[in-house]
């Protein structure tokens, strides 16, 4: 049965209860859930109500891996920096990333997802859908929205995080209708006579887009996922302000460079 | 050769590189972490630089899930709600939210960490923790800070989470000198004989504090763990408050019920 | 001769010099400024790169201090108080309150002024701002949007600022197309057979639409001034709940009580 | 009667009521205000409980003015427009500015006020300001707490907001003990045979912590005015971020260069 939330006095929640010091998220006892799911998969409990399979779970957490982190100079980073250089504590510090996160961090994966699904309801039963990002890509010329929104890159290179995520998709068995007609806008693009001069593969906003539309989360769970997946980069950022520069200082972006470890590989885990 | 962030010309960092569109993450690429690491593992390498060992992994992992809700009328999650039901954008309530998690929320945490680092060293090389936790209790009930932090229980019942960490770090083998000594402090706790009417077990900040401390992370990473751990949660509160209730309405944290899923097991994974 | 930001290398502000440890602000030495302009006016001048003249000036300060508190229940009050309750510093309880300010607080204001705008230009030069007010309360009635953005009372009875801002307008002659136009909408309001039953006088965000209309104003100044005036009670708030009330505790909005100063005149000054 | 939070149900506030649509701030009808009431005065008002007198007013609002901008490339300006820049609200923006504001930003004025309590508590009713001047001095030497809280300059030429807001002080007849024991340390300061090549003068963290103990103003009440003081500059930084340079831009903090007005007088008012 639905909840109904006026059928009784107070307001209603059903994310957690707590009841005799004990936590129930989503039904689960959290004792319970810390032994047993990962971080991952317990995000996506909190933010759908279920547990995923674990097909899923494995996707989802490749989306919040992939997405952590844009590196030292990313806006947000350089708020969270400029805020924890200032004294912040650690939670106001990520606050000033996140708030500088903004719309436009996610703009690109929200417009791909409407126009995903704007294609696919035009599309309709009849599936058709290599003729209806055709007529899509005629229409983003027309109307002059090239690069359109999930497509185009910053860099020259191919972001390898989007044939991880599509590839993984595709093994795990969960993609479907929005990641065959991300590839069929890619393919159309590719094709229109008025854009043989540009390169716009799929972008990571595009595969994302996809890939939580294949999953059947709604938008506002994917712009979640998007969310929590950055505050882990934001929170390394302020803490390495905090940790190795001196406070207050001018932070020119265009000044960094790596010290960290050099390339290595996960191998056998 | 440890980083020398003044023997070059600009400044250092060493959480990651960004180089022809591709993202290594304290020298991992980001796209062979996707398939391969878990998320609770990437944030574990974001904060200290390494991966985990799987069974550092599964303790991080349960304390990164088993902190991520409490409840919809803790002031964080008002906060947030406060802020979604305005109007704000989904980060900026999440920002609100964090900038009420404030010190309070890990104030615990850490100020166990440090007396527990304070008992540490006056027990010295001796190891004699029995007594070192007995001197301990009599100054603290001496100064009266009866409940000392990490001690003590807002609720009459106990707290689940606290035994199913102690558990999992006895039973990963990662519990150590940090947690002997919690529990011999807990003992002599339930020894003086100025507490004798007192109940004052281990609460959740006291074994966080005691199993990060086992772990070798840093005090300033604990709190980033705790920080990440509360996102999802407050995410959770943000989204529900805008698809369930109307915009800038008046919220009574009193009146709140729980109108989710009935308590269930997760079963065989 | 206007800026142009492109014709030299680096990027340029008009805000504020700092030369020598002397601040200029839009030209003026900031410590001519401290003796003789008050704090009302070099707000405007930050925010419109002019001094105001007495007559605007007085009307912009009786709009900062006209919009300056709006309840401890508020819900940016709110945010700012559950902040400030768990431990943050102050400007962080005043950011989440700000946060929480969201687009809802202005939006009322902001799309009166549109609605204005749109009006006036539909007026045109023959400027029979009665046939077009009647014209734009058709449309409005039409397609549903009653209240209009600017129109009807959230209480049953006047709010006493609409009248002491538009008076102060007519007095100090700075009202004009927008504030007439303003007029004439309510007028029609009252007119139209469907809306016997309503009573739709102008609301303080219509008020403050038409007058920064009026005094030409962009909208994002007039959201500015809006944003700086909501400040000094949130920091009230903020202020109040740390030294008032225990930390952490749960914020009935529905319970609180006013026991300041009894009702008092400014008398003579 | 001294308001008592306990004795009835619900919870206090001392700050507005708001009934029948009608605001009354600290008992002043918030409409009648709107007329009479300069907008520096009215703050002082909601922070304080009361009225400023003509001289404080002025006073205070030499402060506000004084504080308002601290350039393009001060840390909590950049967070601002790192904010508005990735498409955040405009109050969202000025709250990533507000939390890097920090508590870096007053603790030289807050520090300062300590010092000058504790010297003070010293000095006694003897009021030998020189030589409890002499002695603090002496401390701080000993303790290495040089330059001390309050002095010495950023920049090697003088503020000239100092000599501005402790003119005023004096000639409005404000200043007090606080400001006569602030001068006494400078000269003891200049005369210390160990800091004879050290410029001590008293800075705008001085100049405004013992402005703020003479006028009575509790610490947290001075922390606040300088945090209001802050907003508008912060609001100016974001709107011109959003009005004049490309959204998500890299902003070098060294290239920033000014193009508003040239030096211009107040001129008469």
């Amino acid at each position: 049965m639905a909840p109904d939330p006026s059928n009784r006095t107070g307001w209603a929640t059903a994310i957690a209860s707590i009841e005799h010091g004990r936590t129930l998220v989503r039904g689960y006892s959290i004792d319970e859930l810390m032994g047993r799911v990962p971080f991952g998969d317990a995000i996506y409990l909190l933010l759908t109500g279920d547990l995923p399979s674990p097909s899923i779970a494995r996707v989802v957490s490749a989306m919040l891996t992939g997405w952590m982190d844009q590196g030292a100079t990313s806006p947000p980073a350089l708020a969270a920096r400029y805020a924890a250089g200032s004294g912040a504590a650690l939670s106001g510090s990520v606050a000033a990333g996140l708030i500088s996160l903004g719309p436009g961090d996610h703009a690109g994966a929200l417009t791909c997802r409407a126009l995903l699904e704007e294609g696919l309801e035009r599309a309709g039963s009849s599936m058709l859908l290599a003729s209806a990002a055709a007529d899509m890509v005629e229409d983003l010329v027309q109307s002059e929205r090239i690069p359109p929104p999930g497509f185009g890159l910053t860099s020259t290179s191919p972001d390898p995080r989007v044939s991880q995520l599509l590839q993984m998709a595709l093994e795990l068995e969960v993609d479907a209708l929005y990641t065959q007609f991300l590839r069929a806008i890619e393919h159309a693009l590719s094709r229109h006579p008025a854009l043989t001069d540009e390169v716009l593969p799929i972008n990571v906003d595009g595969a994302a887009a996809a890939v939580c539309g294949d999953l059947g989360l709604p938008p506002s769970v994917a712009e979640a996922l998007l969310v929590i997946s950055r505050v882990p980069g934001l929170v390394a950022h302020a803490l390495e302000e905090q940790d190795r520069h001196p406070p207050r200082r001018v932070i020119d972006p265009t000044a960094s460079r790596y010290d960290g470890p050099a390339e290595r590989r996960v191998g056998r885990r």
